[in-house]
């Protein structure tokens, strides 16, 4: 039997509110044994490039990250947020390390192939630009990976890359290695059926079901994104997968609430 | 006999100017065995809290760190600045992980006790706040650290601390186990007679042939503050102790120019 991992996604504005993070922070810490936490951006990139009067410019509603766009991605993202993160959950005697995708080689990305639009400084990943040995060895230090969401591509250029897609790839990584269980932590309390009732939640989805669904509009168009990645971890053998929110999160993983995906 | 132990410490305006920080760092990677890099912050956090119009305390030249100026020195310093380092030299074939004080319990500071003035999130140190363990089992890794000047308490607070104190009381630390060689690299060929000739480097200067030269006024104020740093090193131990610039780095410590610390 293998090793259990939990590896945990937290984003949205959830890490905005120190009144959200620090009790999340708080259950993460109590996780026993192995685990690894990944966090998006929330808003303080968007904050900060509008005080700069640096212009986000879209394509279909997707970010285009040019240089001073990246640039504010790795101060706010790899900077503040992480090393906040990563302090907090050192008060919390969790051994907290905060890293990115360049240090010690750990997610190697490319550059977003340019066919139309050029989306810039993103960097796709797959399962195979995931360092596992490395993770290995911090897991097994034993350290607590905290993972901000900036890749590299070896030749020094620095990529932004979907915070979900790291957690979705590392999962799908490391589930040769570890029994992994796979949280995302977002501002519902799971996919619900009525995106106005927060009780409304779908205790459980597959694909087909997720298509009916989709085909009928019940899903949000926010949650089509991170569903393509829990499905494509479910696809891949990573056994638990759940959609929850922060304050669901629980050490005791068949107690949470939220979405479970199924096969 | 102790195994040898580079640290070496890049700060001032090298770190701004990529024709000087880019051969710096291929020097770096070239050197054989354990080695570890501290860097200052350059004038990037000056420029962006310039930018979002964040006033810069001073009180007799030295920095107030207010919060917002200690999150654009996080967001600078433990962000791009080391990101765009721990990747260079990723791309340079040189493990590098970039890490600050927080990460993995490694740097503990006190906030400085104020006195008459409160300089803020300023957190001092000394070589008990260096978790020497953590530090070798990274560079048994064999990792190459790569450190940015922000630490932290234990209950959850970043501080701004000086990058040469750093880089001093980690050499300290490590010495018990290493036979370390601290490099101290900056904007000047070394110690200089005559600050207006870079060719008039004090080759071997020690405790009191410093104080004379201070008291006749021959050494520039910028330097009391590192050279200071430097006396302390050689005072509890640390064998060789190196002022040089970036360029004059070289993988045999011997042949290094620069002026040397004696005791």
């Amino acid at each position: 039997m293998k090793e259990q991992l939990h590896i945990i996604k937290i984003g949205g504005n959830c890490i905005d509110d120190k009144s959200v993070l620090i009790p999340f922070l708080m259950k993460f810490s109590e996780i026993q044994g192995k685990k690894i936490l990944i966090h998006g951006g929330g808003s303080i990139a968007t904050k900060h490039a509008a005080l700069l009067n640096i212009d986000q410019q879209f394509h279909n509603g997707r970010r285009i990250t040019d240089k001073p766009t990246l640039d504010i991605a790795v101060m706010s993202y790899r900077g503040l947020i992480n090393a906040e993160i990563t302090s907090l959950l050192q008060s919390m005697q969790c051994n907290a390390i905060g890293i990115c995708g360049a240090d010690a080689g750990l997610i190697t990305a490319e550059k977003r192939i340019v066919n139309d639009i050029d989306f810039g400084f993103v960097g796709d990943i797959n399962a195979n630009s995931i360092n596992s040995d490395m993770f290995n060895h911090l897991l097994e230090f034993p350290l607590i990976p905290v993972i901000a969401p900036i890749t590299f591509d070896r030749f020094g250029n620095l990529f932004n890359t979907n915070a979900d897609t790291i957690a979705t790839m590392i999962s799908i990584a490391l589930q040769k290695i570890y029994d992994v269980s796979l949280i995302y932590c977002f501002d519902k309390s799971g996919v619900l059926s009525d995106p106005s009732d927060n009780n409304s939640i779908i205790a459980s989805l597959n694909k087909s079901k997720f298509e009916i669904l989709h085909s009928q509009g019940m899903i949000q168009h926010g949650m089509i994104p991170k569903l393509d990645n829990a499905f494509h971890a479910i696809e891949s053998g990573v056994k638990t997968i759940i959609l929850t929110s922060p304050d669901s999160l629980q050490s005791e993983v068949s107690n949470i609430k939220g979405t479970r995906i199924t096969p």
